[in-house]
């Protein structure tokens, strides 16, 4: 069982790195915003500032490295690349699904990255649907402790579990369930998509249910589908997976439909995001935080050093939208009104 | 006479799956729509229900095989092919026009399709031009009679007649005469168009004339001014047919047209149907059934198995999209608020 | 003088058929117009009417052939196979500018179409800025005996005569001089575009001065500036052409702006005008007539079977179009409302 | 310090010349709007007037060439090749950075035009962050008396500076010292961005601050994070460049954004301005004056006699413009309702 989990995972890494796993005819939504420039910032480049804070924890950057793997060789190296990085330039760092923690033997070390990241926000991963198969607030307690995570974040992927040979397709009653392990965990529980996007009434929903946070994890970068479609043995599933390549909410979009729903509570803006650009975008449009997945998996492959910079840029990126519209830090971004439609 | 109807439906067949038959500058308008994604739609995959009934049949989907051929030797392996799949899966089955049927002598095998499909609605088609040109009520009946069908459908064709050689283009004083039939032929007439649409204004007037169900066949998919081009000899309609390539009224459309104008009766979406994703938004926007026609042709041509395939992908897409925003029946698809267009 | 001009007619008819003439990012708008398709047209296909009249003449059609040549030896031929063409199916003929016919000391044969089109309304045609050159209701008046024209049209084309080595250049209070030719010609006087379009300040101006009809030769078509660029031997005025080549009034725009300003006066849709259905869409936006100028040149230089083929064309998709909504009479196409934008 | 000025200046021309240095997904604008074409202007074509002033200085042309280059030898070439065109058709000259003439011993030539162009305005330009890096009115003073200029023009570049290896980025209060220097320094002082143009509010407040006229140097044409990207050593401000390759305020809308909030003082529209056409919509859009950078660095590079002929054609560009929509003067331009969006 947990060897086809950690096959699987392998596929996935080979699979997002190396096919065409975007969707076709949808685009994140960031392309249609930009902000009008402020040819007179009076601030100075060096004093911008991008400290935040995520439920308590102080961060450097508004940025976190979106859950994507473990329980492999490879993913050992993956994980400790991206985490000695987040540590060193203050990124929090989300884990891939830790289901193969309670599934094996031994204690799979691609997990336990709190050694390499010791001051930064760890968030353990699951998927929601588990709470249907066996799973609950026990069980998730222990992959919270086993990874010594801050938090956890439960990853809702309906679509994706369809397609997946053997996928788990009962997503019946999971509302309640989340409710009890928010009210029984002692950690803060968020929840996030795998690419498809959160609408507003869900993330109302979910909020109600006791949920910390969320991440849209939206629609325009990996497609779940397209990366599924490559591992399938079922031609029927491999075609049906073809045509939802345009599926999901476009992350833009997600972000303003969740804002006004989840009151104070931190937003989570991932899924395509590429540049430090689009992340003063989603910030300007309502998120608090960026995650990055694919578009770093490459560099978190080769070293930690090829992370930094990628990590570098990103940061750079946002700093130059702040002073290119005068903002000085992240609460002045989030309040401009520079961020336009592009046919205002 | 009969013969060059039967060459007629033959070259048809190689025509559409063989050239370039679908529309320049138009699409079924599908595309400009999009399902808002519901991360947690509480249901289990397992449990969806594609259940319906068509005018009092039971069934297992809502789609139906369109009509297409008849009259010929291919036409009856087609035709076989679709009916057993059609019966394996529960699909209706729409036959090609059988005024092949009463204008040859025996009675073409290839019409006969109730021994392969005992407990699907099959409908019988004739082309409501013909009551200009010698048909009426009894003809019609034997139709029915001899095809077993449970119902019959006319279609509406005027621009296909004028481009084929020989065309009948007397379109006079036909709906007096839809009236009289559906009054007196003791089975439900319908009413489809073959890929320029219906719109709301005739809808209205062919429901006032006592039609029980209407079939849009509208524009995107297969364009028959595009097909009849490649048969005719003349080069004047040759030519003339060509700046048709963009006529008719998309899909999408004229299933908004048609919905309120024709009360509780049946609306079948076809024309450019292509996936069940599609069949989902149109479903969304008003249609109770949902017709494919050229694109599970070639399939037709090789092999019961493979129609039986790809009927399963389109299954298993709206089941995919109906899980995708959480409705667990039909009615729930239909009643969504989640379908919006992509501009929203 | 005359010799420089039989040459300039050469070049532009060479430079029309064999280069790239059209302007770029500019289309007639035509394509953004869609019939909405009528399934149950009631009509007789057999039975549908173009007949109309243009300022008292009864014709079979409402095309025209726009004003193109004249003066040279091929004109000769080109006009010919153009005016037996043109009688044949009953279409008005424009001539090329008849200013050659005075300039010369013969009477240029190309122009005197009389006895090859005996019953069709033909027009003569003269630049409206040779009032500042010249020329006066004395030589129009000529004009119209020589070529024995049932009226004459004005083409207005200042963008052409900038471009154009040694142009007429001074448009000066030329629309008193309209007004006094319209005054004394004592046949109608009508003012045609060259491919800009007429808007409807200007032409409420010019029906005030008396002028009997508008064509607006508008932009989506044939681009004067284009065509003068690879005539003319001054490389600002060459490289300033180009800059040019997306100025205009497209056609369908034209159509609309003049229609409310010239009361019941003809209004005369041309400029890129290429089928048949173009055409009923543009008299389905308030058009009377339609001209065809480059699109119908080709044949032209062919033979009259040529052109009687590409009319018979463009007479098929106009009755198509008229058959695809029901209108069984130009009336009913002009009063239709079913053409619509196509994001209706 | 002078000598690396001068490299980078060298390098500033090499790289617009030869690589692709305009922005992605970005334009000007100007192609969102079209004039309605006037087909009877009522004016003669010789008799158009393009006369203006800008700042009591009469004008033969509404056009200035950008402020580009000096202090190398290329520099000069360049610089009197636009100067003794500039002097001869009557444009406004604009000197690059004046800045390397302070820092350097001698006084490069490159910056000494007046005696090429002793009749038009000359304005010496140095850019605004510099008076946070030790310079202020005096220093203004000597370089406007050295280039014997009429007037200055300060350049906000800040996106510029951080892409730009040790670029001076400290863009605090210089609103307060721009103020100063306005009421110091003794001629007109105006400011400019260098390709991201500027906003409205940053206009107004920089009008309260005493600024004479404003050249929005908007988005659409040189991309200076893109040009600096080719400059840069550093790996992570070259991929921080490529983002900002859409950044800036599209030059149509800057100019739109500004004119209501400067009084009658004169608007400088340039960034990416290719055509006289352009141009026109400029002047029509609000803009009293039209800056060409990049497009004419070619043919200064060359000769004066190919600047003289790139001036001419933009020329004949807007005067075909006037023409077309029948202004004959500058304000007849400037007040024309003519200008409308394409999709009007
Ligand atoms: C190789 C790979 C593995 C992933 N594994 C997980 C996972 O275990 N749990 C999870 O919630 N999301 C997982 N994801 C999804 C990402 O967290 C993210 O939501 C999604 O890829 C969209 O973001 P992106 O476009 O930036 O890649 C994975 C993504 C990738 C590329
Ligand atoms: C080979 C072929 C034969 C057809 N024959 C008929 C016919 O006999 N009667 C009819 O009503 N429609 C006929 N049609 C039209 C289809 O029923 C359908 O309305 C049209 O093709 C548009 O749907 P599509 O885009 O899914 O092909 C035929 C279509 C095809 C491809
Ligand atoms: C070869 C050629 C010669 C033309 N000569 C004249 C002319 O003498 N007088 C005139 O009013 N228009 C002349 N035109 C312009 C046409 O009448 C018409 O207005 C213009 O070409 C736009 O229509 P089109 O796009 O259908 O060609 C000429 C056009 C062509 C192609
Ligand atoms: C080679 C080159 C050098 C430039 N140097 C300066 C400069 O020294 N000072 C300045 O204000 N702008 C400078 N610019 C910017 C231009 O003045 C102009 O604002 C910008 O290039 C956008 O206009 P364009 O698209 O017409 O090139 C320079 C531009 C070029 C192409």
């Amino acid at each position: 069982m947990a060897g086809s989990i950690e096959q699987r995972k392998s596929e996935h890494i080979q699979i997002t790195l190396n096919e065409k796993v975007t969707g076709d005819a949808i685009t994140t939504g960031f392309e249609s915003y930009t902000f009008i420039h402020n040819a007179l910032p009076e601030i100075d480049f060096a004093e911008i500032s991008t400290e935040t804070e995520f439920l308590g924890h102080a961060c450097r950057t508004p940025f976190l490295i979106s859950s994507m793997t473990g329980g492999t060789a490879l993913a050992e190296t993956i994980n400790r690349n991206l985490a000695e990085a987040a540590e060193e330039r203050g990124w929090a760092l989300a884990l891939g699904s830790t289901r193969a923690l309670l599934d094996s033997d031994g204690h799979p070390p691609s997990f336990l990255m709190r050694k390499y990241a010791p001051s930064v926000p760890i968030i353990a991963n699951i998927g929601a649907v588990q709470f249907n198969y066996g799973y609950g607030t026990e069980e998730c307690r222990r992959i919270v402790e086993l990874t010594e995570a801050d938090m956890l974040v439960l990853h809702l992927n309906s679509i994706q579990e369809v397609i997946q040979d053997g996928g788990d397709t009962n997503f019946r009653a999971l509302l309640g369930k989340i409710e009890m392990l928010c009210a029984g965990l002692g950690v803060p529980v968020g929840v996030k998509e795998v690419g498809w996007g959160i609408d507003g009434e869900t993330a109302r929903q979910l909020t109600d249910a006791g949920i910390a946070f969320v991440d849209v994890a939206g629609a325009g970068g990996t497609s779940w589908s397209q990366v599924e479609k490559f591992r399938s043995e079922d031609p029927v599933r491999r075609a049906a997976a073809e045509a939802f390549s345009e599926w999901g909410i476009p992350t833009a979009d997600s972000v303003r439909m969740v804002r006004p729903e989840i009151g104070g509570r931190p937003l989570v803006a991932s899924g395509g995001m590429r540049t430090g650009l689009d992340a003063a975008k989603a910030l300007a449009l309502g998120a608090d935080f960026v995650g990055f997945g694919r578009s770093i998996l490459k560099e978190a492959t080769q070293s930690t050093e090829d992370v930094l910079e990628s990590m570098a840029v990103r940061e750079m990126e946002l700093r130059m939208a702040m002073f290119g519209i005068g903002a000085s830090n992240l609460r002045e971004l989030m309040d401009t009104p520079r961020l336009v439609r592009k046919d205002f």
